[in-house]
């Protein structure tokens, strides 16, 4: 399979679409993000990488984030988790508290903002320097030293973030938060604050395609979280969209305010997109039309 | 792969496991099943079985229809069935009206029963003779020529079907049903009262493991359709629990209330289960244990 | 009080008010009304009336009818109708079938339609001839012989009525409708076809503010059911708007899709207004401001 | 009416009943109240008061504060409020976020907790020295110079207020709320935990039932102020439960977590009860019986 020649080709087909959707605005940081950024990365089972476009700059990563700090709370807890958190589609807008009020304060899956909050909490009750510490198992796990927080991001999420306060306020009024609101919250602001670069997402990604091993050969999660991982992310990745994603590209992947995404064919490769316009899910149109495009020409999905 | 011996295996452990849940009993034919039955087919791409236990004995499939009423429907219409009905997970209960109301009429998904209603009523519209010609596509696919309706299960469901005559009803008042109700209803309980066994179910869902081709080598759908008809059965086809079935077993499958399951890995097998004994979510409790054990054991599944 | 004059006046103001709102479309004989008719009526508790415009001419009554189906029920079978029912503001649109669902079949209020439903379920179980002896209370409640059904309004509602279709097969899912569908169906759409004129009305209501005592000197219910069907129709009797009408207008009343209203203030009057116009919550925008100038200028109200 | 002799009677009566309920037990201050206490209050527009029971012993008032400073607010800023909280029943738990959602961060009506919230960032607003003139106007429209917040209370409620904080910051995120969420939220636990007896409720409702004019003259706002503040109190004072008291007891009144009731006839009386077992809805289960019983025996109600 010649990869970089269908990536080439797809990239100049997707230059050519229609400019739909919008950039992220609530905070100053993505708003003012270039609309027309486009990056596509392709990392192989074997390690090779494809890439074209503005696949080296790094973007915010926003809820792409939250694959892996479940990754992290699993390798920690193992099934414990799933006490406190669901595994089903929502089936409602990505940040709605109305499920939650429904399930009692369980969210639906931790993909879900209350879900995330959840997986934030724990890894607070259970990592020493939280932030720290997160940050560093995913420079481990992807082998990439520089990765880090942008603190204007995570400053700007705060002072704008008054869902996710009202969501950890309604999770700790169910008794689903342990820790303080504050704390939790600024862990869960940092989170979703990384930069990282299509190319280094599908770094990030591989061990998810590589029954759970790194590119580096370190062991992550053992083969059965890797199954259970992906699921999660072929059920729930897209917020209110994760059916049409699937029905669609037929890859677990996961989705991101900043434009990103990150998709997976196990076995055979990770790939990552990033443009900034959003449709109306919240999800990047032009990465889904990319993925779409790939698993028509490639022939290779899950199914 | 020694499948016969795997089968073995799970059988025996299997019936040794606690006998929860209850059979479906809305219905004098399906609650007077003896909860006791289990069987279990498994057909590989290379067309060999494999199965054990009352594998031969037919039952009533009920909900697994919806998936060939659907392939009928789009191999009749192609993609313009998705004006009609949506390709998102349903986050509530199966035969729920709320979301329907939400959703201005549209179903979420054509597995939930008020998509499966306007399928039928899509079937209606274009069979001539709508239940004579299902039964033929069925048999065809499959081919086998004995498969027929089990006359009492359609008058049963007839006399106890007023949630499906209310859903009908709402369709129709959102001008998202064309026929007569009456005359949609009656096609939609035949379908779900048609009686096949594990071993047949594996036949008649050959060609979704096979890029559209059936065993007898016909073409019932492309390649790009049995795609989106996976995914489908991925994020849609167990209910409310469509999401725990891809975390635990991850394959794409579709439940029924008779107690059958029918799971496939593509371009490896389809296997299918019959256990009567119902989860609260309307699920097979002994046939979800069944496939977890099966990919588990042998390490595959699509993730 | 000079009734008359005050009328007068607030006639006067409502035929120079912007022409807001849409009759009624979902079936001809109630699109095709003059949508600038206006009757205002009022009739003392001394039997006095003062009348203007077109207060004598016959509209379809419609959902105005559900508060004579409930006394009628209440006087046959007293308080064990509760238990079919529920006596709370719905907080949702008119015709919503969701809080059924989490009701469990059961009705909030008897003024919604899948209570007005159930109500008729009863009348069809307690009456000999059900159309004709819900005609006879009616007459002799009002003292007017010539009350009838309009029977092409019926046949209309019950060929467009699939939302009620699916109300009542709902409630029967629910196993709170003992009657055949179709005749509970045929029996309420009768119901809501009784034609009235705004005088009439003031006449058919005047036993709800003279303690249960028909003009003719008849009691129709006794005192302590008097108070609660007022504050039923104080609570519940302008579907989504009920809580703006008792805000604005502070008396117990009832309107329905022909446009007519009807209101009362205990012990003093019973006042009529029709006005075809709907607001967006399915109440006549005209008639809500005649009643609001009445009490705002009389200042007598029930608070 | 001789009402002395009535309420001694429902007085005795009461004290027979089954001890039904439970105590609020969120917070110490409110779960360690002797849960027989049993105090009625009832003042005559003549200024008359008729007491029995536990009447002068001060109990935390809670929600039927939020008649007082919607009262302020609408005295301080008139109908422009209505622009932020409507005046519908909530059809649903009384702290429920969901319809909040629907509603797009508008509260159905200012006695919910969202309702009551977005009023106490009006106050916080519009006053200078918001917990001290709040105060203030209690003192001032009642007469009663001692009134005051309980602080342990207070404390209480902040300590254990996630799912207030949560209802706060979700309307802050739907841009209505203007002030600091914890500046609001610290003016409206100090507003839940005023303490009053029941004769001091009498007097501080007496307005209410007089056009707006206090006892000592004062008119704190105007007639048509008054019929509106009744209305709502009919139609959303009791929670979930508002069409129950509607329908039972026939008077427009205010419940709170803490036992108490007030409500009042126009023109005729103001009565107060105390009795801390609180039903299912978080109403007093022996002030409903109280009320129920004195509109029963005097016949007199607003309907």
């Amino acid at each position: 399979m010649n990869y970089q020649h269908i990536l080439d080709d797809i990239y100049k087909a997707s230059i050519l679409q229609p400019k739909i959707g919008k950039v992220a605005s609530y905070i100053p940081e993505l708003s003012e993000i270039n609309p027309n950024k486009l990056g596509i990365s392709l990392t192989t089972i074997n390690g090779e990488n494809f890439s074209i476009g503005d696949s080296e700059e790094r973007f915010s990563i926003q809820s792409i984030s939250k694959v892996l700090s479940l990754t992290l709370a699993i390798s920690l807890l193992g099934e414990k988790i799933w006490e406190r958190v669901g595994v089903e589609p929502s089936g409602t807008a990505f940040n709605s508290l109305v499920q939650l009020e429904y399930e009692k304060g369980i969210p639906r899956n931790p993909f879900i903002n209350a879900g995330a909050i959840v997986i934030a909490d724990i890894l607070v009750s259970h990592l020493k320097n939280p932030k720290e510490d997160f940050l560093s198992f995913i420079r481990v796990s992807s082998g990439i030293r520089t990765i880090n927080f942008d603190e204007s991001v995570a400053i700007s999420e705060k002072n704008s973030g008054f869902r996710n306060a009202a969501l950890a306020n309604f999770l700790k009024s169910f008794g689903n938060l342990q820790n303080d609101v504050d704390e939790v919250l600024d862990f869960y602001f940092h989170q979703c604050a990384i930069s990282m670069s299509c190319r280094e997402l599908t770094q990030a990604f591989y061990f998810f395609a590589n029954e759970g091993i790194s590119q580096s050969g370190k062991q992550i999660i053992n083969k059965s979280q890797v199954k259970r991982m992906n699921a999660l992310m072929q059920t729930c990745g897209f917020y209110d969209e994760s059916g049409e994603f699937t029905f669609r590209v037929g890859l677990p992947g996961k989705s991101g305010v900043g434009g990103g995404i990150v998709a997976l064919l196990p076995k055979q490769f990770i790939v990552s997109t990033w443009s900034p316009r959003l449709n109306s899910n919240g999800n990047s149109e032009l990465g889904m039309y990319v993925l779409e495009e790939l698993t028509t020409k490639t022939g290779m999905s899950i199914f």
